[in-house]
């Protein structure tokens, strides 16, 4: 398979977080089209081992070749953490994931240099952001911690209660206390939460979303390779499920409000 | 394949928390074998639809009967009350889920006939418990509130605390008001959270675990059908899962204690 500019951006997810990524190329890069597969009938990937994450990311990648996209984003932060080297070497198209552009905007922001990293467990134990920052700065401090309880409370649509701000004290107290002036959104669930995060950690520290800069670095990576799509080309957006539409759909309005692409049903 | 009193009893669940089930079965039946199969690579099967749940139920009994049991417990309420017809269909060995002895359980505690269920969405939309419980008694009425976050609340271990109790507070206050003197933990995760459920609901409130009713359940199925193991016959129990056993283990302590059997990977 060769890469052209003719053909679609491939993103895949556990799940729905990865519409944020989906979201920000849509705004950055209007004239591509995108296939996006959540793969519902397995999430979520966080509490899953690597190996395990590692062979649904390979099933996830060999469905959107088949769909003949002509670049993969892995808009999952537990898959970019665990399969991404996997991915690279076994497919011919380009592969980003979200960890590398997110620890570069932490690098970006940070002044102090400690930085902390929130993400599922999966996440957190493959130490993955930990090494992307190091891997740039070797001087800078990183402070992790796995918060398994944000993502359902997102699918629960409990964005501002009691319930979200208790669980946020209880996970980001410790980090506090660390001096951290910059903390990555290492999961595609948690900018959902930006507002309570925001207020348990204070004004001062600044929160990265990586969907974002995620969607910078796919911009840069089309350009040098030159297989961005031709200017003013009208998108055709197409999205993928392993489980039945009818929950991700009315999940998916937290996400991308009423924009919604039609929504099909694959088995992997 | 006949069914002979050779062989062990099969339990499925879509991770761990059936290990209450099987912590049942063992106390009560002491010379039974017990295969027990945890699909861990899918969990959880509660935020899934009814299809996929049917699919994931018959995969796994598929690779208990490949183990030679004997007879069959869901041990997963949402499976149980999203598969357990096709299962009986389907199989030559009896299948017992945990939906009917829970409802016959309620219905011999309830004095003035109101009956709180909680679960899973699946398992509440599927209203299996509501038709079990009218179908032996029309005069009964049922509440029901499908409780998302309890299952990953007990997977972090967060069994009482501020965030427990304000997601129990949230979810229960409501059915408070409807009067029940009777609430069924409808998933098996959730006997676990008894002692602020219990708080929350109240003195008056007889909680029913189908647990111990199943495994009643399943004593007098055994023994109807002649399938009993012959007594002091020395069991053997074996678990399997379909993710890596480290993350099982680890929480499956919480339910069983040290007394865990030999934990395998398999793949379905």
């Amino acid at each position: 398979m060769c890469a052209t500019n003719i053909g679609p951006i491939g993103i895949f997810d556990s799940g729905i977080g990865g519409l944020t990524v989906l979201a920000a190329v849509k705004k950055l890069l209007p004239s591509e089209s995108i296939v996006y597969l959540g793969d519902t009938a397995r999430v979520p990937y966080g509490t899953k081992s690597a190996n395990m994450v590692a062979r649904y990311a390979r099933e996830c990648s060999d469905f959107l070749v088949g769909r003949g996209v002509k670049a993969i984003v892995v808009a999952c932060n537990t898959a970019s953490a665990n399969a991404l080297p996997d991915l690279t070497a076994r497919l011919s198209i380009p592969v980003l994931g979200v960890v590398g552009p997110g620890a570069k905007a932490a690098l970006a922001a940070t002044k102090n240099r400690i930085i902390g990293v929130i993400g599922t467990l999966a996440t957190i134990a493959s130490n993955a952001y930990g090494n992307a920052l190091k891997a740039q700065d070797t001087s800078v401090r990183v402070v992790s911690q796995a918060c398994p309880l944000f993502v359902p409370l997102v699918e629960e649509g409990w964005i501002e209660n009691e319930v979200t701000d208790a669980t946020t004290k209880r996970y980001l107290d410790g980090m506090k206390g660390e001096g951290i002036d910059t903390l990555i959104l290492g999961c595609t669930h948690y900018p959902l939460l930006s507002t309570t995060i925001q207020k348990h950690v204070g004004d001062k520290v600044k929160l990265v979303d990586s969907a974002e800069t995620t969607a910078y670095a796919l911009k840069t990576l089309l350009e040098e390779k030159d297989l961005s799509a031709p200017r003013k080309t009208p998108p055709c957006h197409r999205i993928y499920v392993t489980d039945l539409p009818a929950r991700f759909e009315s999940i998916a309005y937290r996400f991308l409000g009423d924009d919604l692409p039609p929504v099909t049903r694959i088995d992997l």
